[in-house]
């Protein structure tokens, strides 16, 4: 092990407390990624800035703007390379060129193809020093969702599911309510709150009435946080193969949504959401189709909510990221619902996950788990 | 909250060190309890000592034996309150009296119906200064199965479980096999081998051709600890309703064994295994009877390792204690055969558990849960 060089040290230090100011864009951000940056002079603090909302300032001139003219000589760290395009806003790589930094930290290149390498580049060229993978790996798991939709055109699928002890969803019957106590339902309002996409299926919104909403006072977060989560609320997205779900459902009352089908639509949708049809085999929706589309309209992140079958379909089509599997203290028994509607035969098809991540939330517990490529198995 | 005295500190102290002395008789024990013991003056740990196997001197025999004339004066604790009757060893009260200790701290009365509080009143009866309850919880938590056994003329009983992520335990086919790693096979090792019996039934010893013994070189144990466990192997207990395990069966090959059973036993058992008769309702052999029958044969932990049929017989009929609970990263399926068999119409009935333990063991993830009395949910 070679010992890292003291500027290296510093280096991580300050950018750590960039991906920290990055974070507070968690909820808001979207479709932009969450950015922080910290500018350094002479070993001080002299700005400090993240990116709130698409469309208003870039973390940069946050920071440029609050070091003034104590940005001259000094080391600005960002935690995703500057970018060299006109957007809504001008680029960071000019305004840094123009406030006189000697030098840039970014965590990671842009992996936007409209950046991709060219924001570093312009600053090289204005001769400005460039270090690029400080905390690199932090940094691209702040922004799993904008690197997702930059690297593959689809947005990064999380799906949620709440399961008793014994891998059960509900009772045969369908009873199902409150498997999971208030503190994981706290957790789920806030996975909604992070994510562009909160989707569902037409048997989750029939059976529980499910509206799918984020509500600010059980997200447990503090105002600002709560406030920014509230001015970003995910677009709600119902699969409804056959438009069964009819408009005056609380799903529908609860906001705007949209609708994924395969059928024609029929005439009363005239003044109501949004239907994309997407038919793909056996009379289901086209799931990889519709992620696609959700994608090209900006959507980072989907939380998927559903039932075993639309959950298992995601699952099988290897169209999920991540689950996020909330466990209850509970045994529902051998004849109730499965996690996941999806049918194995042999032990060879089983596929493999990594937990990642076991806490415990409240009375329950929530296990990550992350698909394991079968090749990699 | 009122701050504890300088004595209750020093007292929680030595009794903690009492404590890991005891915890080396782990494996070895059994039917006796685990104690420790360390003997104080003048603020010098002057002797320590713990109960390696029944037969053998009690810890405080060791402790008094290591401290010789520095006894004198001394402070005892104790893990467990010193006994007062004649046992296989002569009563460890009188030693402490003899060895002239002024002051004897326990963390626990002894539940021993012949002891159950004598053994302090023997002490106090020669004018030495007795203090009990100090780190109760920790001392109870050590020998579970040994005051299961006294308070209830039960034993502790844990059933051990591996299943997938989706709540699984083999495929539709019975496939089965590696569902957990190495590391989670090695704990289910040191669980067998601190159990007075490891139980299961026809069904797994007649699929998996299962020995259920404890092998060393799995144990993950040091040399001291790993030759304890394997003198004191735990007895194998086959349930066999209608003798259907062959008596050539690798089972039955690997060592002693009892058979509990339903019918009446032929005549080639004559020089086979021991077998109970303990015949229940619908054929099925009675768990309880049998629980009651090990318990006053001096077995105070069981280790339950069977499939989804009797472990959840034993979970319906309110015998289980404990659940450790290996989970896998997989998913094996929804037609997957359940963890428990053990079906269920309505939330209402089903049974609620806390969770009171979850760690990573290697790749897999170990959950231990403990049923909840359904009249304090």
């Amino acid at each position: 092990m070679t010992m890292p060089t003291e500027q290296a040290i510093l280096d991580a230090h300050y950018m750590a407390r960039a991906l920290e100011l990055a974070r507070k864009g968690h909820y808001s951000t979207h479709p932009n990624p969450r950015v922080g940056c910290v500018i350094v002079r002479d070993g001080q603090v002299v700005g400090e800035g993240w990116h709130v909302r698409t469309g208003e300032p870039h973390a940069e001139v946050h920071a440029l703007r609050a070091a003034g003219e104590q940005a001259r000589g000094a080391t600005a760290y960002v935690t995703l390379e500057p970018c060299s395009h006109h957007g809504r806003t001008p680029p960071c790589a000019d305004g840094l060129v123009t406030a006189g930094v000697a030098r840039v930290v970014a965590a990671m290149q842009d992996p936007n193809p409209e950046v991709a390498g060219r924001g570093l580049q312009r600053l090289e060229q204005a001769g400005i020093a460039t270090t690029c993978g400080v905390l690199e790996g932090e940094a691209r798991q702040l922004n799993q969702g904008f690197l997702k939709r930059m690297e593959h055109g689809l947005p990064f699928v999380r799906v949620k599911l709440a399961m008793s002890l014994d891998g059960r969803t509900a009772m045969a019957s369908g009873e199902s309510q409150w498997i999971t106590g208030p503190a994981a339902r706290s957790a789920v309002q806030r996975l909604r709150a992070q994510a562009g996409v909160v989707l569902t299926g037409a048997d989750t919104v029939l059976a529980d009435d499910a509206r799918l909403t984020v509500r600010a006072d059980e997200l447990g977060l503090d105002a600002e946080q709560s406030a920014l989560a509230m001015s970003r609320p995910p677009l709600r997205v119902l699969i409804d193969g056959r438009l069964r779900v009819p408009l005056d459902a609380p799903f529908f009352k609860a906001g705007p949504a949209l609708v994924a089908t395969c059928v024609a639509v029929e005439e009363q949708y005239a003044n109501g959401p949004e239907c994309l049809i997407v038919p793909g085999e056996e009379g289901q929706v086209d799931l990889r189709k519709l992620l696609l589309e959700l994608a090209a309209r900006g959507v980072n992140e989907v939380l998927v909510e559903a039932g075993p079958r639309l959950a298992g379909a995601f699952a099988q089509q290897g169209l999920v990221d991540e689950y996020q599997i909330f466990v209850a203290g509970k045994f529902l028994g051998s004849t109730a619902r499965p996690l996941l509607d999806w049918p194995l035969a042999q032990m060879k098809d089983a596929p493999a996950l990594k937990i990642t991540d076991i806490r415990a939330v409240g009375d329950d517990w929530r296990v990550t788990a992350i698909p394991v490529p079968a090749a990699s198995v």
